[in-house]
């Protein structure tokens, strides 16, 4: 579901379970796999990618029709996991291999940088379109990393940017096609991996604390 | 002085009182229009558009010098306006015919999308110039739309953004000539009707949580 | 070290001492400019910039190696530099002649309005390289001035931004070359230099009023 393999000073995570949905088992692994890179010595840096068509398309439905219960608890522990992205002490960077849609997109925002597919996917927030709204914390992670009119435009009418659209918007920074997607993700990953994972860390953190704070903050607006 | 007319799903609120000045009646009928629109039933979007060369100068300083007594309730009606449309459970676009100033540049920046005429009008906040500050919920409501250079330049220098430059400023989204403005306003609006109302709400008072306390806290900074 | 000039309506404040690092010396010298310039009568606007190849690289880290028991109050007396930039009641320019690294770099963020040299010389957040962090007032004040992908690449991978790139990022607005700078500089201060400096004070300090209490506050991060 989740493999971590490090390829010189650069880990590359890849997701494979389809959509790459954030089943709690899927959560669990992602975790793991960070403490992983937490607890490595030396040089690192992070890539995240995804198999097939799919980068990831967020949080998981079907388990949730399932678990109505569990609704506030589970979207808490996807919010946490953005936050662990943000205080990871190494550069990070999604390789967006294809659709990267809700809480998938919201994983690559949680990344220092993406490269994003030319050729197929979309970077799309569809919550508007699916009667959803955001927590607090996705609220900030999106504004806090996008412009004020390009997370107003994505947020509020679901538009589904390619990549070429999602560079000029700022939502990715580099795009390549299908085969190259990934080696551009690890060489930006490797490019920063020299960098002090601790002062990456404090910078980052320092940079997003009301973010990480409303990450880790009530899932329900108050 | 404002008319309110329902064509298909669309709302067009039409002000045709010379410059749109926010005169205490002018803002009743403005509430009023928002609650029939709020009320209705089924799709709906709101177009807002002026006539002439104005879409709106803002603050009705005629009625405010003869009512000084009034200023900070008459501000925090302003405010409250603003923060109205940010509420609003309804797609809204500007279609922004004609100048666009201060009170009244800041009203086609509460609403979601604006739609600008090419060949005549400014966008321009000229209170720098005219030895008038912001109040916080106005600074709040700009600095939440646009990009932080963007604000800044139009906060502090006053310049006039003729349409074309107010696009690439990302201040407006789309631009046409006099008799294309209303109908691509109204097009676009069309487009975003079927959106779920409480959605379109729920996602925008997240997105602006602090921009519509300010709005709705004191006029005077403290 | 620092002198001031007033030619016309434009105060230069020329940094004339080598990298023009921040010994406690020229932060003294340069706030009794800010004081004489606060002072002045009539209209006014606020020109800085350096000599040679550097605008400033920020820090006295050779200061700071001997005194390491001052760190603390002396990055707050930096950080209350800033402070006073923004809230000066006066346009101001950075004329950036040459390299802007760190807190220099912050000096010309604290300005209005940058010209940046297209010759020679970056504009550059090297903390990252350095194993620095950023109090929160200095993360603030980049966050304030800047589009977030923007403050987000400046700070977490140290780019060094010639003046083009740092155009085209909205770091600087306008360019010229090493003649052209200054003069480039004094006319747009010129340019603004009517306006009146209480309502610039105000506007600008509702704009930033999170910043400046960050830059107030503490400068270690809680």
């Amino acid at each position: 579901m989740i493999e971590l393999k490090r390829e010189g000073d650069v880990f590359v995570l890849r997701m494979d379970a389809g959509e790459n949905r954030f089943h709690p088992d899927f959560l669990a692994a992602a975790n793991e796999a960070l403490t992983e890179v937490e607890r490595a010595e030396g040089p690192k840096a992070l890539v995240t990618t995804g198999a097939g068509k799919f980068y990831s398309n967020g949080l998981d439905l079907e388990w949730l029709g399932a678990h109505q219960e569990e609704f506030v608890p589970y979207l808490e522990s996807v919010n946490a996991l953005y936050a662990r992205f943000l205080e990871l002490p190494a550069p990070t960077v999604a390789a967006v291999n294809g659709h990267a849609f809700a809480g998938g997109a919201m994983l690559a925002l949680a990344q220092d940088f993406a490269v994003m597919r030319t050729d197929r996917g979309y970077f799309c927030l569809p919550e508007v379109d699916l009667g959803m709204s955001f927590t607090p914390g996705m609220s900030a992670l999106i504004q806090g990393r996008l412009t004020a009119p390009v997370a107003h435009e994505a947020m509020l009418t679901g538009r589904r940017y390619a990549a070429e659209q999602a560079r000029e918007a700022g939502i990715v920074q580099r795009t390549a096609d299908e085969a190259g997607v990934l080696p551009a993700a690890v060489e930006l990953a490797a490019s920063l991996a020299g960098k002090d994972g601790g002062t990456v860390r404090a910078i980052r953190v320092g940079l997003y604390k009301h973010v990480i704070a409303a990450l880790r903050g009530p899932a329900l607006p108050e």
